[in-house]
Parts: structure tokens; C-alpha cells; sequence
């Protein structure tokens, strides 16, 4: 039998400990988002005082914690779950976190580049609609989603509240038809300087990025959205099957 | 009806440019990885050159693209996708692509804090084994992965071979039954110094970070992962639909 312990880095150890409290900070497992003493931390953890401080260092850099002289370490910001269970639009998943509103940035009727019009399955020479959107939880910037809209569908929205509702659940009305299967993608990317003003987070910080094409009950793909969700806002949650469900 | 209209920003332009090339890289649709001209792009996306040139450079800022005199604009690194539709071991899911090795740093039997032993389902002072894995494609650092394992069939793993082998089929082998469910959370967050420096990725760079839960097909929960995938070289593929299978 080989076991291998090598003399670990502290820098080690604090990761493996910031990995677990962002967990319980994430589920909001700290009463009123107080977390415990350094010296409770370092006990529970069975490590040294500073390991605990590397970690919690590494979850102020992250945005999820502050540290302040005599008060100890406090969460910083709540961070909400997206479910990943079933397809859903902002406000709908969100629901019991607050309430989403949106600024419209743009919106206008284009001819799409080749890319787009593939696959949104369109003929050339047909128009979408192009919609820039910044959406915010309780005030606070959430995402900045680019939505490209198969033009029947995204022409009623010009007389939409887009303010106050997702797009999903209107699409559903014009449509006369619920929504059916999404296929998207995800991805880790930093915040370029425009995205980051616009998302108010520092240059750099790392952004969701989903990219995801829904499509109509009928199987028409109606919505191609490109979205970027603040990193420090925001998670998916989900399963997932050893064997496939089909 | 309201048609805004506003006048955009080259960066908002720029953004929408880049999220259309991004995809076409990320599913390898340039022939040799090689971009078409600006003045080519620019026609495409009905922009400025000048446009095609700021797209250009985010895409080379996330690692994407290389840009070079003479050469005009290159992929740069492969992005590979790994599946949301089933679980699977990171081997597994990438074995169209290439192969992946693990470097152990770090292997061995602790008594875990009290919210690892609370998410496997352990009585106090029951340990788990610890083990701590780069993983590698193609010789690439591709992700750093943290793993508690129930010590029944963690130990074992003591006399395997780790570094050609998925946890996940391991597992199987030892527990004499399938994998069942896996609960998971995405979430994207900045590479601290240290975990920059095991992944060869500059300070800050976007990870995707997943933390899963794996049951047995029995329904014990059995290994409980915290896993950093460099940003610039994974995505995560899945579908939703609008109505629960279940």
C-alpha cells in the first residue's frame, strides 16, 4: 500500500478549506452570515490559524466574505442558485430571492449574421430580432444577456413590458405553444473592461457565461441567447445520471 | 410601438461579435483554426473593421485566438466539451480527445471537518480518504481536482492506478455496483496564485468550478469532489427542458 502524504503547501490547505466554507457560505449555513472565530475555524478544520486566514483570504478576494478588526468575518454577498433541473427564465427560477428587473440596452431588427441565421434556421435574407438586455436582482446587476429572436416571435416585443417580465414566459404567450428543449452551453470567462462596467465587478473578474438556444414545443428554435452571469452572484445547480434517463 | 434604437458603443458591438465567433471556435468550424480576414469578418457581421478588430482582441485576451502579422488570426487552444447530459469521469468524457493523465499531490486518511462527514452521511469520527489529483490532457493541466472519498471504497484506491484511471470507473470496480446521481454547482471563479500556478494560467483567469456529491447506485453518497477547470479549455454541454421529465 503507498501513501503518499506528502508535506503539503499551506497554500494547499487554505484552497481545501476555502473550497468547503464557500459551500456552507453559499447554502447560507452561517446564522446572520457571521462566520466563526479564526480558532473555531482552525479546531473544525484541524489545521493552523493560518491556513484559516489563507482561506478566508481567498474568499474575500473572491467577493463572498469581508473581514473586519473586531467584527470577524461576515458574508458579503448572497449568492443565488439557477437551477439547472429544468428550463427556466431569470425570474422564474429567482423568485424567491427577489425581484429581477431589466434595462433594455437595444433592440432592433437585423439581418443576422450566416451563423445566427443557421441556427435559428432562417432562409437568407430573413431579419431577427436583436435585444441587449441588463438584468438586475433586487437592483444589483445579475447578467447582460444578447438575444436573438426568430422575427414572429421577437416583433410582439416591442409593445412588451421587458422590463418586469422574462423573456421565456412571453415568447410562451405570442407563441401560443410552451417552451421545449434548450441546448446550452457554459463556460468560465474573465469580464472584459465594457462588460465589467456594465456589470459593475472589477476587470477580470470571472463571469457564467451560458450560451443557449431554446427552442418552441414544435421543435422550431425560436431564442439564441448569449448571457453572462456575475461569478460571484450567481451558481447552477443540477444532477446528473450515470445511466442516461432515455 | 417603441423601437430602441440607441446608439451602441464599438464595445457593445464588439461583445456581439465575439460571442458569434467564439462558438464557431469552441465547435472548430475554421478550417485549420484559421479565422477569416477582417475586411472578411467585417462583411459577415455588417460591422467596422475597426469592430472586427476589438472582437478580435477579446477573443485573444481569453486565450482563444493568436494574432499574428503576416499570418492573420489563429485558434489558439482547444476547448473541449464535457457533457451535462450523463456522469461521466473525466477520461470518459473526453476520450475522443485525447488522453488524460492525473498527477497525484496529495493521498491519504483524515477525519474529515464536520460538513464533509455531514454530506457523505458519516458517524462523528468515522475518516474519509483525502486525495488531491492534477489532471492533465494530453500532457495539458486541464483541471485540479480535491476528492473525499468514504473510506470502504477509498482505501482501496491506495494500490491503483490513479494516474491512468478515472476515480469514477475505479469506484465502480471496487463498490461491485454501478454510479448513481450527482448533484452538482457550476460556478466561475478567479484563479488565486497558487492554484494559477498548479494549472499554468495566469493569476485571476476564469475557472469553472464544480463541486459534486456522487452517489452509488444504492443511493450512498460516496465522493464528494471540488473541481477547477481551466476556463480556457472546457465547456459544459447539456440540455433542459421546460417540463420536469420526472
Amino acid at each position: 500500500m503507498v501513501r503518499v502524504v506528502a508535506r503539503r503547501r499551506r497554500a494547499d490547505r487554505a484552497r481545501q478549506v476555502a473550497d468547503l466554507l464557500r459551500r456552507q457560505i453559499v447554502l447560507g449555513q452561517f446564522p446572520h452570515g457571521q462566520l466563526p472565530l479564526e480558532a473555531a475555524l482552525a479546531r473544525e478544520f484541524a489545521t493552523s490559524r493560518n491556513t484559516v486566514r489563507e482561506a478566508l483570504h481567498l474568499l474575500r478576494e473572491e467577493g463572498l466574505v469581508e473581514r473586519c478588526p473586531g467584527v470577524g468575518t461576515t458574508v458579503a454577498a448572497e449568492k443565488y442558485p439557477h437551477g439547472l433541473h429544468r428550463l427556466l427564465g431569470l425570474a422564474e427560477t429567482l423568485h424567491e430571492h427577489g425581484e429581477v428587473t431589466n434595462q433594455v440596452r437595444t433592440m432592433t431588427l437585423i439581418e443576422p449574421p450566416a451563423t445566427v441565421g443557421h441556427r435559428l434556421g432562417l432562409a437568407p435574407g430573413e431579419h431577427v430580432i436583436y435585444l441587449e438586455r441588463l438584468r438586475l436582482l433586487n437592483g444589483l446587476p445579475l447578467s447582460l444577456d444578447l438575444t436573438y429572436l426568430l422575427r414572429e416571435v421577437g416583433e410582439p416585443l416591442f409593445d412588451a413590458d421587458l422590463a418586469h417580465n422574462d423573456i421565456f414566459v412571453l415568447l410562451e404567450g405570442i407563441a401560443g405553444q410552451p417552451l421545449g428543449m434548450a441546448e446550452l452551453t457554459l463556460e468560465a470567462v474573465n469580464a472584459d473592461p465594457h462588460t465589467a462596467a456594465a456589470l459593475d465587478v472589477p476587470r477580470g473578474a470571472a463571469l457564467l457565461m451560458v450560451e443557449r438556444l431554446t427552442h418552441l414545443a414544435d421543435g422550431r428554435p425560436v431564442d439564441l441567447e448569449f448571457i453572462r452571469f456575475r461569478g460571484d452572484r450567481l451558481t447552477m445547480r443540477g444532477h446528473l445520471n450515470r445511466e442516461p434517463e432515455e
